[in-house]
């Protein structure tokens, strides 16, 4: 069945009598969904994506779970269902959190259409326009935006180091402590618990996001923040990255009240998430697929994140700086030439490899010559090359830096 | 794997820092969704629900099409997907919508994670607070719950009168116009002509809200408004009642402009619907499953109807009026007497009928002695017990309010 072939004409905004409200008005495309049409070509290697490796989505399961499901409950999988979530799935997160060092009684979670609703859910909980919120810089862009149509008041903090002062009056305060997106960081133990002491200070709430945290390389993360202040914290949690995002099944927990205050929202916003889908993540978590992939993932990853460190080491050394992540999908990469780096990411793309300018993730558009590499999705073999490409495209642009200030 | 037993100690607002935006605050939960708990109990014969009737949900070939799905393109149905939605439904979308009288493009449709979703991405697109809103009274109340997170000024209108003047200025117009819920009204070809004429001279969109459209009974509906003003108008769809609901899939038809407006949100709200379900309704619109299915679904909600209505011709006759809605799933009863609908529906429910009492859906809380009653659920044979203790339970108001009026 094919769409008919119709040209839309443009809108008359005058005469059709639309008018679009100031907060969504101001709304932007996600620079980095942009970017994915240009470096998501064929024959391009990019570090630049940040999906999670396909090729290993557990995809026998999730059919074998979608056909029992839809056999042994499918009025349960198919017709409307609570708000809060499926009951199944909200008792294995919370046992999941309980047992990670955090307990969580079942009234704590609500189960969100993927980890971005719940952003956005608590943006339109607590923001409202003007409204200081802190939040690590860089961060999430996809954070960023949801809260930006609450359009708050945006202050930029550095989570791991002590303020000089008290922190001022927040809404909340925003942070990917473990294996961050897009800077691969993460927060130590005693860094977590200095954290927790000085927003209780300053009276701040924390939403932790949290979507990287089964995928440690080494040895498992610190407890979530949340562990230090549960009564003050929201944390979010995914299976975007450690099963399959395509479902959008994500969850919040926290404090029941302010759950329950999400829980209506989420009623106005989509009735609730899809009940096959979330079916289908509780029965992974139940027939343990979920606590057999996860070693999978992180075998991968790290073998990848391996490479990469080996190939930046023989190819960048000297000209970059990084740290290596100790789990996750990122690497955050600063150049010691101070080089524009959308400009570079042309002349990479000019050389087949991509990555996104760390520009992109910056509360105020700018990030100094910073680069995130993402390693997830590019087999180990192709690390060599696709590094020696970006030592190409960086000295190209070092060059020309040279010939234009000798000019 | 059972949840730990754990007692939420009661959030002390003050000590964590949690303050509630004000828009977020006001929101009520559903009172229909409160009600159901009270009303959905088993021994109860309901019409309260307004579920579509599960038993009639295309099982095998939602099934099927998974497994077809997951073994064919599990890639395309797990990975992360575009904002706007799988291009096989969107075209699917645009194809049926252009066959039923309005033409449309493939850029002009959004799928959305139900239409609750579409909803809430339109208010927050196009209000503001304060912003005027008309709106059919009484109407769906998940809309007016989504449109009351931007804190409109919600002004009632009868989109089949003609006004006395000039409407107001306003962002949108609101509007189920064929079988409605609650009403189970449709608006005539006419009407519609002179509500886009209406709507024109005072430079009003429309938003339509037509789920139900597909469930006629006797003939198919007029044209949708849409037709009359396709450049104005932002166009609803859902899955949900001719399908399943627990999939989630609906959609918003419009404006170029409008609908790239709208998926920027949609960005900011859940990335995308799910993959896989978006690939789950493209597959039973193209083998034929929808096609196949909506005679069935048109017959036993037919004939559910036509038993509503002999037993309420039996019981009720010089009791109460009511209008036959000539599709959908609701028949609206206003009672002669002028009872209070809550202290009916207590009465009801002590004699194991329930309903909704018409004053969920107004948008000044009151609707005079009115009843939503849903067809969809109960069984044909069923009818006229249910309708007989709906009887008894108004005889009894009556007697009371008599007594009340005599002590």
């Amino acid at each position: 069945m094919r769409s008919p072939v119709r040209t839309t004409p443009p809108l008359e905004t005058e005469s059709t009598g639309w008018r679009i409200a100031p907060a969504a008005a101001q709304l932007r495309s996600s620079v980095i969904r942009d970017l994915l049409k240009l470096t998501e070509q064929p024959g391009i290697d990019s570090f630049a994506g940040g999906l999670p490796a396909a090729d290993l989505f557990p995809v026998d399961a999730i059919r074998a779970a979608s056909e029992r499901i839809l056999r042994d409950d499918p009025v349960g999988a198919l017709q409307y269902g609570p708000t809060e979530g499926y009951l199944g799935l909200r008792e294995q997160i919370a046992a999941r959190l309980s047992a990670d060092g955090t307990p969580t009684a079942v009234d704590e979670v609500l189960i969100t259409t993927g980890s971005q609703q719940g952003l956005d859910l608590i943006g339109r909980a607590l923001l409202s326009p003007g409204a200081p919120l802190l939040a690590a810089d860089p961060s999430y862009l996809g954070a960023l935006q949801a809260f930006a149509l609450q359009q708050p008041q945006v202050i930029g903090f550095d989570p791991s180091a002590q303020p000089a002062g008290r922190l001022p009056a927040a809404a909340f305060a925003y942070l990917t402590p473990t294996f961050a997106n897009p800077t691969g960081t993460t927060l130590g133990e005693d860094a977590r618990r200095r954290l927790g002491e000085t927003l209780a200070q300053a009276d701040i709430p924390l939403v932790e996001d949290d979507p990287y945290r089964e995928l440690w390389f080494d040895a498992p993360p610190p407890v979530p923040c949340r562990a230090h202040r549960p009564a003050a914290t929201l944390y979010l949690g995914s299976f975007s990255k450690v099963l399959t995002p395509g479902l959008r099944v994500g969850y919040v927990a926290g404090p029941a009240p302010v759950i329950a205050l999400l829980a209506r929202l989420k009623q106005a916003c989509d009735l609730h998430t899809p009940a096959l889908n979330q079916r289908i993540v509780a029965q992974l978590m139940d027939d343990g697929t979920l606590d057999r992939h996860l070693p999978v993932l992180r075998q991968r990853y790290q073998a990848q994140r391996d490479a990469l460190h080996a190939a930046l080491r023989r190819h960048l050394d000297g000209l970059a700086d990084w740290a290596l992540p100790s789990g996750g999908m990122f690497l955050w990469l600063t150049l010691r030439a101070p080089l524009d780096t959308h400009r570079l990411l042309d002349a990479a793309l000019a050389r087949r490899v991509a990555f996104v300018p760390g520009s992109a993730f910056a509360l105020a558009g700018t990030a100094g010559a910073t680069l995130r590499l993402a390693f997830s999705t590019m087999p180990a073999a192709a690390m060599d090359a696709a590094a020696q490409r970006l030592r190409d495209a960086i000295l190209s642009q070092i060059e020309q830096t040279r010939e234009a200030h000798h000019a």
